[in-house]
């Protein structure tokens, strides 16, 4: 009995093998199954000297080889593969096995997964992992969702095989059903607001400035050591600082400027929508990718729409990068302000009881938005678990309003100089729309009375009135 | 048989009532039903001169009292209600009869309850009405979809009853099944985004200028005869001209400044999320909206983040006026341009082959966003049916150019002083964005070759490349 498994993997492509692997690295007794079995083999040729793995060819044999209660965990392609997997699973457990959907699922099929699992004892943990294969290999950053009873069961391994910082592992509890695929999304949906804000930020470097790739590399490699440290701005100085064997050019000079999405950033925004949640930076990147995809409308547009490039009169080299450096850290604020503000709201609406600090805690390795300011963001909740706005937090409160000048300038100087900045105004826009006394959605909410007797309330008295625009124009009211 | 009704009307309160009534008044036999029937009773006796009426208190003699096809109108709640009244006429109908849904439904449903009509060999309309209540009595936009045959039947009578510009009738065949419903969301869609830039435009005007609501109404006003002649600006006029009887205020500071929603923008931006097609216009309308209702963020971001509000040096105050109404006309365009690009490209995903210059057209008259900017939309389309983009069309184009440099002003401007425009500001990158030579995506496909191998394109030949980021930065083709 010693012998079964403690931990199983069914699906080993890339991401499966290497979760596989890390569990077998870190001591666990693994169990392997594939639809194909000559994958399973060569996993065990390749890398079975790494840990202890239990290979099976069918689904039956791979359920049995597993200690109770099981721990399964489902890598294969979101969607209908990830059902038929699950369909073939029921039969073959028992109650309290715990089966794990690791892939990029939406959150509203793990609800529905979680129920259908439920209804057989079983558990179902919609479990999101970040890091692609080098983290699922080398710790990942994992957000499993589900019941709290699995995680007593699962958490410890999960915890182990994650990336760890300062000694503090790289996943917790999430919270119920849907939860961990949820905030995995979320994660995404900050990754696109987050690379959009570094590509507008190159491009004010390289239009602004003309400077080449290789300089731009090093000022990314110059903020890195700085508020902005990250992943992300880590591997844009390596990026640009690439050249292109073949051609000798700048790497970035020779990619096709067609940015492609695999939908999480959508799923986000469409959700936000959902919720009434303004999450402008997220919906601005989203929608910019679309943009550079939008083969047609932009030769028509190249052909007609003269103007200004920038030929911008930059006086102060250091201080325009300062500028940028400031605008892009308080952009990226409130890139992240508003997906916790959506985690929030989730949390509300769906009763998951999310824990936001401990988010941008299990965010601070493995993951592709990791970043020194995350422990900002940990301790930002720590000080206020109900803080309303991250962005109101006293360290980002001070933070953006000492970087406000420089936003502003860099902003306005884009408009001006023909620099297309969608997120970084749009997180403009949104800074001074939620601080503002008194925004024109009044004159919005009049019009909506006019032409609909949507009514409106007052600022003076409590109630719902509708003005008889048609007739007399007296106010009744509702 | 002469005495049948020419067309039935279910669902009576006021959208009903009045569509029924306009029908009446325009001619036709209508039959009546509701699900209580004093409200029919209600509109004979009140209206019961207009025209001729056919009562009937059961679903079953509402039906009887038709002539063949029969033409039935259904005005209930979108949702449920519609599918409970489809429901109960199905066994009642006989084959080609023609069921019109001509509530708010969203068009997914729409091709749902097509094919489940078509079944049964009937006919199902959805249909999109604008105008209000307002519109349905005197002359509404009709979006009809479904099949071209319904349209035979129905389309004449429908076009008599619809607003009329120039003689020209607001109401068109739009496509098959779900095309009606889908046009009317993004009409409505639209409608966001236009109501967004006149109170950007308005905000402008008050905290560039300090000018009073009845000076900015009068200003408005002054708009309303020249391109930006429309109803929402003619309305906009009347409403800020408007002075609350009980406070002795301009109307529009004394409401409350939180604008609602009903969710057709919300369905317009998602749509547009899975078609891929950028409408930053559309959606910072919706999410501002959204941002003005989120009230804990709001007062703990007015307590926290000092800045600076406007105390914009205006020198010349009529040509920051003419910068202003430049930069709305730029940005109206702007949002016009992205609403037509997500019908062309839901015209083609569904395979609706959608006018859109027709669309244009039956926009001119009825609905909320009437203008007269229509006409040169509908111009723009009958040069060249397949633009790809309306923004390149050459009368835009020139328009958007001379008024570039204000735009780029006020939105700079904005910028600098804490004014809110997200959708002014958001129109401008886009507009740079797409006619943009060069565009920061491809960083953004590097980036994602580095963390997530998801290979990229390059300038210079065909095929999809991958770098090997953690090994030797070689190229491989895949």
């Amino acid at each position: 009995m010693s012998e079964l498994a403690q931990i199983g993997v069914t699906g080993l492509a890339v991401m499966g093998r290497n979760l596989a692997r890390n569990f077998a690295r870190n001591g666990y007794r693994v169990a392997l199954h594939n639809r194909t079995y000559a994958r399973t083999q060569s996993l065990i040729a390749d890398h079975g000297d790494e840990g202890t793995f239990l290979p099976s060819e069918s689904m039956k044999d791979f359920v049995a080889s597993l200690e109770r209660p099981r721990r399964i965990v489902i890598m294969v392609q979101a969607g209908a593969g990830t059902d038929a997997v699950i369909d073939e699973l029921i039969p073959l457990l028992e109650p309290d096995d715990i089966v794990i959907d690791a892939g990029n699922a939406h959150f509203p099929d793990t609800i529905r997964r979680e129920q259908q699992l439920a209804e057989h004892n079983l558990h179902f943990v919609g479990m999101g992992v970040s890091g692609g294969e080098e983290g699922a290999l080398n710790g990942p950053s994992i957000m499993p969702g589900g019941s709290a009873k699995s995680y007593e069961s699962l958490g410890p391994m999960l915890e182990k095989i994650s990336a760890h910082v300062d000694g503090v592992p790289c996943c917790t509890y999430i919270g119920p059903d849907g939860a961990g695929h949820f905030v995995k999304m979320v994660h995404n949906g900050i990754e696109y607001a987050d690379m959009q804000l570094i590509a507008e930020a190159y491009d004010l470097l390289r239009q602004g400035l003309g400077a080449s790739a290789a300089e731009i590399a090093e000022i990314f490699k110059q903020w890195n050591t700085g508020d902005l440290e990250s992943f992300l701005i880590e591997i844009t100085a390596e990026v640009l600082a690439h050249v292109d064997a073949e051609t000798g050019k700048p790497f970035v000079d020779i990619i096709l400027d067609r940015a492609e999405q695999k939908g999480t950033g959508r799923w986000t925004v469409q959700n936000a929508l959902d919720l009434g949640v303004p999450i402008t930076g997220i919906a601005e990147a989203t929608f910019d990718r679309a943009l550079s995809g939008s083969v047609p409308q932009r030769e028509a547009a190249r052909a007609k729409l003269a103007g200004k490039t920038a030929n911008w009169e930059i006086k102060d080299r250091d201080a325009f990068i300062e500028d940028v450096r400031q605008a892009l850290y308080a952009s990226k604020v409130v890139a992240y302000s508003q997906g916790f503000d959506q985690i929030a709201a989730a949390s509300k609406e769906y009763g998951w009881d999310i824990d936001r600090g401990a988010m941008a805690r299990i965010w601070r390795g493995g993951c592709i938005i990791r970043a020194r300011f995350l422990n900002r963001i940990t301790e930002a909740y720590e000080r206020d678990p109900e803080l309303p706005l991250l962005l109101a937090d006293d360290y980002f409160a001070e933070a953006v309003s000492s970087g406000l000048e420089a936003w502003r300038r860099i902003v306005a100087g884009a408009a001006q100089n023909g620099v297309p900045t969608a997120a970084f105004s749009s997180s403009l826009a949104y800074y001074d729309g939620i601080r503002a006394d008194r925004l024109p959605a009044a004159l919005i909410q009049a019009q909506r009375d006019y032409f609909g007797a949507h009514t409106y309330h007052r600022v003076d008295k409590e109630g719902t009135f509708h003005t008889e625009w048609s007739l007399d124009r007296s106010e009744t009211q509702q």
